[in-house]
């Protein structure tokens, strides 16, 4: 404790982690940030990067630059490789950092269920590196089948399968649909994007299963209405760079996309500590680590109950919990009575389809169609981190309504065109 | 000859690719043009990419949606592999095509004057992945010594080197000090970014030799004006991870970026044909290969003389061979009579150098400093392709000016932190 003041060590400049910080922004504590990234992502966006709608720089800022203006913050970008517990020290490839207090926000992965092979065939969504893999993926499919002669190749190149029913998976396969159908056509000779086949395939008897049933049977109608094939109740046995394999036959595919299952970051490994399956560490009610009041998991990574269900593993969720612990902290420093026990506020359920869908449970409100999309965009607008994105990404989404355009279809970092 | 119609085969969307096509639009003609990119990339513009002022997807459009409206050209991403003279066929990665006319406008890239090991160390800007690679080690030269406590370490990584003063070398050198000096500074706590050293070097006896000795100088007073270090009449020997070599002793830097050599594609080793010393193809008066009527070479990859002047490899140059080719094939398919021996028209020289200060020589008219900006600013806005990317653009250059902020500024692909 330098000078008197709290070390506050937070991993992770995600949505737990950043509201952390800005809570200790007047606290007399010194605040270190650490990430691997030098970005905070703004991830309930990351699939219109996917589907070339918007770019990265649209969702994504510095962190550095995010806390700029907090002179008790210091931001550095290095990969943590564990945590020294008895000395209280991180230990990242950038050296050691002692800490009085450690807020653990690493967030989670992808799971692949015990089968990591399938990772690198079928990626996930949680970075902006994710994002352009994906994207690389789909354009190229289209650009791999406008060279092809044979007619069944080009129908198996341009079959996109979306492996998993929740927010994310609808989203991916809604918007791969659009761009698709109304992007793409004009562009290719032989190939006509407006026949691709999108697939949605999900486990579990229903889409999106946090939903009331009424709003999950309204999204499945939109999604096929935008030419998507639902199948539900069907397992994905096998993946590979050539398609999918399921309990009811093979598909094959030009790409892959993984929105199946959530692995949370290693940080039970870092702290010893107890966890669920997903691997989330178990925390009591004020957050802290059982036995280590010095030690807070947040977000993702955190295992949380809210009455009986699980705390969900939502950005409205990570940022409750960042805020909780930060005022915890904040009051701990400056020797005043803490907050009682962390209570999860659900604000509601959001999740878009495609264009002019998105369907809206806030309490007992339940909005679908175009009013549950306009909802949903001004709430995501809203969100976003600083004026200039705000513009800059309702310009992006104003110019394409009226357009049917996707500006962003770059292919970066590709093996230099097929073959 | 399908039905009659010729059938061009145009490699490489860039400047003087895309012009070609566009001069074919109402003729009589099948056009297919092969990019190893799926994009055009606006390369005037792509140092700005490389100092985060700029996002990739401003200065870069999908070739096919730029040709979607030309109903007789189709677009096709592939790597060439060489061509087949006699049979008239491309040879690629995604199969062979054949041509009753072929366009070469591969373009050139960097050369390191023998010393091909430099090219790790010391990254060009031809590409997008160029400009995102510069960015990438920029901004973690800064993070890295953001993690550092030894003030000399620190020093030399903020210590960036450019070698090559003519346009690029200068854009870069300027772009990065303004960078540094403007956009960085509140977002560090142990670097302080405005005292980034930024070294420009250049063999030669001064900055810029195209342009008039005046307007050099004044090039060179206003980089100085911004901090940068001209170092002119210095030869570099030696370029590796921590610096450069030069004849007056060691440069230790944080990141070498190479301005300095040109080398055509490999055109000349596909056509056979004889080529200059930085590889440009010899072509005839009308951009011919000797002896090959059905080959034109145009922009940066044919050595075209302008009286006893070589063409300068430049976007205008590169534009008006496309234009001339295309004009010459469009008779051809017509049986009308062809235009006469490409003539060059030196439309001008631009450089900008930072921040108000830009150098214009068009005829006798020489501007400097802010009016010599502003005019670099709308002849380069005016050529972007594209309403939206204009908007997008000239709103990105306006919010920069009036906020000092740079919001592209992410690390993708990066090896995860130091260490």
């Amino acid at each position: 404790m330098a000078d008197g003041r709290l070390r506050v060590v937070i991993l992770g400049g995600g949505f737990a982690g950043l509201e952390v910080a800005n809570a200790l922004a007047k606290a007399p504590v010194d605040v270190t940030l650490i990430d691997r990234q030098n970005h905070h992502c703004f991830q309930p966006l990351l699939y219109q990067v996917a589907t070339a709608a918007l770019t990265p720089a649209d969702i994504a800022w510095p962190i550095r630059w995010v806390l700029s203006g907090q002179a008790n913050a210091r931001v550095l970008m290095a990969e943590v490789d564990g945590v020294d517990l008895e000395s209280r020290e991180v230990r990242t490839g950038g050296g050691r950092f002692a800490y009085d207090i450690l807020v653990v926000a690493t967030g989670a992965t992808h799971a692949y269920f015990g089968h990591d092979d399938w990772a690198a065939a079928a990626p996930g969504l949680k970075r902006i590196e994710d994002a352009t893999d994906i994207r690389r993926r789909l354009l190229l499919a289209f650009e791999r089948a406008e060279l092809l002669e044979d007619e069944a190749e080009r129908r198996a190149l341009t079959t996109f399968v979306v492996v998993g029913g929740g927010p994310t998976g609808v989203e991916m396969a809604g918007s791969i649909a659009d761009v698709a159908r109304n992007a793409l056509p004009d562009d290719f000779r032989k190939v006509d994007p407006a026949q691709a086949r999108v697939l949605l395939i999900e486990a579990g008897s229903r889409l999106l299963p946090v939903f009331p049933e009424r709003l999950s049977a309204y999204a499945e109608r939109a999604l096929t209405r935008m030419g998507v094939e639902v199948l539900t109740g069907v397992a994905v046995t096998g993946v590979d760079v050539r398609g999918v394999t399921t309990a009811n036959g093979r598909i094959e595919a030009g790409a892959v996309i993984w929105a199946a299952g959530v692995q949370a970051s290693p940080a039970a490994a870092w702290l010893g500590a107890s966890h669920d399956r997903a691997g989330r560490v178990e925390v009591g009610p004020d957050l802290t680590l059982p036995g280590r009041p010095e030690i807070f998991v947040v977000g993702d990574t955190a295992s949380v109950r809210d009455g009986d269900r699980p705390v969900p593993g939502v950005a409205p969720a990570a940022k409750q919990m960042g805020q909780y612990a930060g005022r915890v902290i904040a009051a701990r420093a400056r020797g005043a009575p803490t907050p009682g026990a962390f209570a999860y506020k659900h604000q509601g359920d959001l999740a878009t389809v495609g264009r002019k869908a998105a369907i809206v449970k806030l309490g007992r409100l339940e909005l679908t169609g175009f009013v549950g999309w306009l909802f949903w965009g001004v709430v995501h607008v809203y969100f976003l981190i600083g004026l200039r994105n705000r513009i800059a990404v309702a310009f992006s989404w104003l110019w394409d309504y009226v357009t049917f355009g996707r500006r962003s279809r770059l292919i970066t970092q590709a093996p230099a065109g097929p073959g």
